[in-house]
């Protein structure tokens, strides 16, 4: 037993493609890590648990292992707003799954469940970008859009714990089809899956255009990639930036739409598109201040990028644990 | 001096056209009313300033002014977060305003100040349709849209105190322009403007759908009015009953939108195109179950009308006075 027993967490990062976790300090310092692959969603909940535990086991059996007091796990779906059930997760197999109790039987800590993008949020609110603030919206720009909103320092959950799914707000009527279902959602126009559709069609098009984003995905529109992209921007391709530009535009037309809603104090653009940075930006920096209701009577919000990274999921399901821990939580959810 | 002294509030509601105010007791109870011509924008602050402590002291003359224990104002425009000053009121006079500071002056009663759809929402959440939740949203429907949040029970106001400015949200790009400045925003589509305009230039088309609206109006386009158009699709008028469904639909699109980021249980409906009742209220539901992302798969919020009337502002902004009088107000207001 160490001086730090029961202080450290474990958080578990459950995405559609992979299961990342890490036992992580009270400043939110990763001490280890390990992952797994998602197991597909036509396979049963029990398996995705499978994988949970065994992530949590390994780390438990570490090195750092007897100094974790609790366990914090974070889902791409819908939470219920006591963290007991996993409402609906689009990429995997949940449907009102009981995920709190399941894993509270196997593994003997406590245990909190959350959304994602609430973690990476609370994770950009205790040691990243929105340290500063207890007014602030997270917006995760992967394949789609996760969302998330601090309201006075406590993580704003709404009646069901279904609040922040900011990437399924219309901004097109009669627009683009979304895997929701819908038509017009704003992630089908500011997102990776956004950024690499536009690109691979401009590709298709054979468009004189796309004469270096060719050559990069060796003659097949199939091999682009959104890294791709932002790497050919970065190396000063003027259609990549132009693609990039038009991915921000839009997410600062969206993030215009939330500050009428929500006035925070600052945006935290987080996900694997937020890589891009200013490419990404600026022109969504542009787009807002274009678009923002009152502007010049009015405070306006900062738009800046999330500041731990790809782990934020990771160290944001980690950091509400231990926030539930030490009674400080986001709000009262029991752990 | 009699049992009730100190437990009544005034509350003012100041809206575009007028200033209405009343003493109301804990139950959200009218006593007393008056009201006076709201002065024109052109006018200097001072003298709307001077037509609150008109309304303020006849009150407090009045038979139930002994009772008074404080003073609530209600203004439609941009409240700062620490309810001091009126940031932006597009209908008054006032830019940054030290409304509070001046009205202390020249009142010796405590004296909170609010949005107005922030007075509507929180009376309605202590005597209305929201009574029984902790997680609404109001939306007034009158010249344009109004709006306020609560979370948890609390008015969410964001880090400046202009949250739920839900009317300038874009749902149209490239769409009608708005008085704020921008294309599109949702008031353009659904508010009493309108539904007036669509009217109109159905009436100025001599469309032969417009027949009885045309009678209704005498003949000229410009005495059309919103209730004229709602007593009409009472009556059984077809063109003016597909108006009205009209902007309830444009009304379940956009708060499915708000659904998706706020997560409430309820949304009340309130201002002056509400009295359509399910008219208005039905196309709405309608529209919004058709576009709630994760429908099926989610519990779905219901869609009611407010319960307070017109003078929701008016009870709102007393009741805010009361609640911060009582120590239990919506969030740390300094009275």
């Amino acid at each position: 037993m160490t001086a730090t027993h029961g202080t450290l967490t474990i958080g578990v990062d459950i995405g559609g493609t992979k299961v990342s976790a890490g036992v992580v300090d009270r400043h939110g310092r990763i001490a280890s890590r390990t992952r797994r692959d998602t197991p597909h969603r036509s396979t049963a909940p029990s398996v995705v648990e499978d994988a949970i535990v065994s992530v949590i086991d390994e780390l438990l059996a570490g090195p750092e292992g007897g100094g974790v007091g609790a366990v914090g796990i974070g889902a791409a779906g819908f939470v219920s707003a006591d963290g007991s059930h996993v409402v609906f997760a689009p990429h995997l197999s949940w449907r009102d799954e009981p995920l709190r109790a399941s894993l509270a039987r196997r593994v003997d800590l406590p245990i909190t469940v959350d959304n994602d993008a609430n973690g990476a949020l609370w994770a950009e609110h205790r040691f990243g970008a929105a340290r500063s603030t207890s007014h602030a919206v997270m917006i995760t720009l992967g394949t789609g859009i996760g969302g998330a909103v601090l309201v006075d320092g406590r993580l704003m959950r709404g009646r069901w714990g279904i609040a922040g799914e900011f990437g399924h707000m219309q901004v097109v009527p009669a627009g683009l089809r979304c895997e929701c279902g819908n038509r017009g959602c704003w992630e089908q126009y500011s997102s990776g899956n956004a950024l690499v559709r536009e690109a691979r069609s401009l590709v298709a098009a054979r468009s004189p255009l796309a004469t270096d984003l060719l050559a990069r995905a060796g003659g097949d529109p199939a091999n682009l990639s959104g890294p791709m992209i932002t790497e050919a921007a970065r190396a000063g391709d003027r259609t990549s930036t132009e693609l990039l530009a038009e991915v921000g535009t839009w997410l600062g037309v969206g993030m215009a739409n939330l500050a009428a809603a929500l006035d925070p104090q600052v945006f935290v653009v987080g996900g694997g598109v937020s890589a891009a940075g200013d490419l990404l930006l600026d022109p969504a920096r542009e787009a807002f201040a274009r678009q923002l209701t009152g502007r010049g009577y009015r405070p306006q919000a900062e738009i800046v990028v999330a500041t731990l990274g790809p782990e934020a999921g990771l160290i944001g399901a980690a950091a509400l644990a231990e926030s539930a821990l030490a009674g400080s939580g986001p709000e009262g959810h029991p752990a």
